[in-house]
């Protein structure tokens, strides 16, 4: 199942925030409202973030009455602000965006071969996407071994990307080549994305797993039950690798424990450019610590820290498994330009 | 306030599983209703389960029928042995039905007065908790410079003991000696005692304290957020503290991060004799991880781990503040017997 999908100027989503309970598909019309999707999180994960940003400017171009592509570019360009403030820390956001655009920029001809460039550029984006899903879990399976157990945080599967996944495409391919794994799945606090989700697509394909909360896995390791740890990435920046908060405090167990850290995420992920500092770690509502489902879970005024994520330095990582191999995080500055 | 009281045959408790939104007391009358309460941790932590335990044995003692000091004991070790089913890993349980079964069989004279006995060597082990604890604030609070920013996980506060608490014991004396600290509390999943009671207990002493969820731990330090770390104990072996879930996760964070962690706890919770091996870690009910107020978190027909304690060997503690004073976690052992 695609977990996003454009048809005819409507684009599908499963609203991730209602799952495991209940699966609900919304569609969506129009650049705002997937602009709230991806800020409500009913649309996450860093890949899957770039696809919907491609089509809520799909969206924009294909219901845009421009008469000329002057003003295409202006409505675009509103609808990419608009996009851009919506979540500040996966860059394959800005990345598709940047990428869609440009392709409209570019593009010999009138407005609607402009429109029409913009609405086939977000579906290559989206498509792309999942052959490069394949090619991680290919390279990264090599990682894998029979009988291991596989530790991963928050969802990096195919809710978190248009189809199979990042890190669960790691240890769906490997499953899929028959070798009999197991995975541990933190249940991944405020927002339970490893619980809600991951569990959820373990379940769904099979795959033996085991949920644990957060405050687990450095239990877990000392009792030597993980052998490997795969995780996503929301940016990899020239010095680290920012992601879900908990991976570095993972990384950190991992590196006592002797367990490698794989890291599986696209290219579109990469930020070679940067460092850590460079980047804004998203801070999200108190009310995602201290309420659930209309409960409080702590005593009114309580104040809260909610950091969305965390970084984690190169020195941590074992590999990194992109759709080119699996590299040392420090040699993947030296890949070669990705093709546009 | 006391967390359990003593009154005519009548035990109140607090009914801590309702906190914060709701303050229940509940009126125990007999041994079966305090096992109950243990059992479902309406009582917690490791120094009210000696105090409730004692109680306990209290009940039985006060309402017994028996005419001959021979048929008491038969009570009194047919409820202990109920007793000591309930929970396994805090060692206090242990040592106060142990200290008032001795009192109860060692007194001289007949059957009342053996009952006599036993009420008052409970209330001898509540009220001597909150001196312990005051004890272990004052020597802990020595530890605790001013600008101190403190984490610390689950509740060794006030909820956990009769009174003023363990870990939050040497808070909250470091706080009345007017150093102007902060806590950092850790919501501590699955069962959110630091959310609950560690936030309850700060705000309504006025410490300035900020709620994360467990993933944050790694992050905050990194960002040199945490200046020390104090936490309770639940045991404390030869070779390692047993504690709540979670702190084995900090334990190794903090000595990555060169922060001092510090284990705050009574003589009653030391169990030296004894080696990690030899202590069962319990694990509790899946429904804690994957349900919150009846709403499930995950689905259907997936796995869980739940252990509800964790290990730290020594060498990741800085040192242990017991009512003796503060200790390297190695020299505990050279400690003179506790006097009866």
């Amino acid at each position: 199942m695609r977990t996003i999908e454009w048809k005819s100027g409507v684009v599908t989503i499963v609203d991730q925030t209602r799952l495991p309970n209940q699966t609900v598909f919304l569609k969506l019309i129009c650049c705002d409202e997937v602009a709230n999707a991806i800020r409500t999180m009913q649309v996450r994960g860093a890949p899957l973030l770039g696809a919907a940003a491609a089509y809520g400017l799909a969206l924009t171009a294909y219901y845009s009455k421009a008469k000329s592509k002057e003003k295409l570019m202006e409505e675009l360009a509103a609808s990419a602000g608009f996009l851009k403030e919506t979540r500040p820390t996966a860059v394959n956001l800005f990345w598709a965006i940047d990428r869609v655009l440009d392709k409209a920029r570019r593009i010999r001809g009138g407005v609607s071969v402009a429109k029409k460039a913009v609405v086939v550029e977000a579906q290559k984006i989206a498509m792309e996407d999942v052959k490069v899903n394949w090619k991680i879990g290919d390279h990264g399976s090599s990682l894998i071994d029979e009988g291991d157990i596989v530790l991963t945080h928050c969802n990096a599967g195919s809710l978190a990307t248009v189809d199979y996944g990042t890190a669960l495409g790691v240890i769906r391919a490997a499953w899929k080549q028959g070798k009999k794994i197991k995975v541990i799945a933190t249940e991944t606090r405020p927002l339970l994305q490893g619980a809600r989700l991951t569990a959820y697509e373990l379940l769904k394909e099979g795959i033996p797993s085991t949920l644990i909360t957060d405050s687990m896995v450095g239990y877990v390791m000392a009792r030597g039950m993980v052998n490997k740890v795969v995780v996503g990435a929301d940016r990899i920046v020239k010095d680290a690798v920012i992601n879900k908060i908990g991976t570095y405090t993972i990384a950190v167990l991992a590196h006592e424990h002797k367990v490698p850290f794989y890291v599986a995420a696209p290219r579109s992920t990469f930020d070679l450019n940067r460092l850590t500092d460079d980047v804004v770690v998203e801070e999200r509502s108190n009310e995602e610590v201290v309420k659930f489902c209309g409960v409080r879970l702590a005593p009114e005024g309580v104040a809260v820290f909610n950091p969305s994520f965390d970084v984690t330095p190169f020195r941590l990582v074992t590999a990194v498994i992109c759709e080119e191999g699996v590299f040392a995080p420090t040699d993947l500055c030296e890949l070669s330009p990705v093709e546009g």
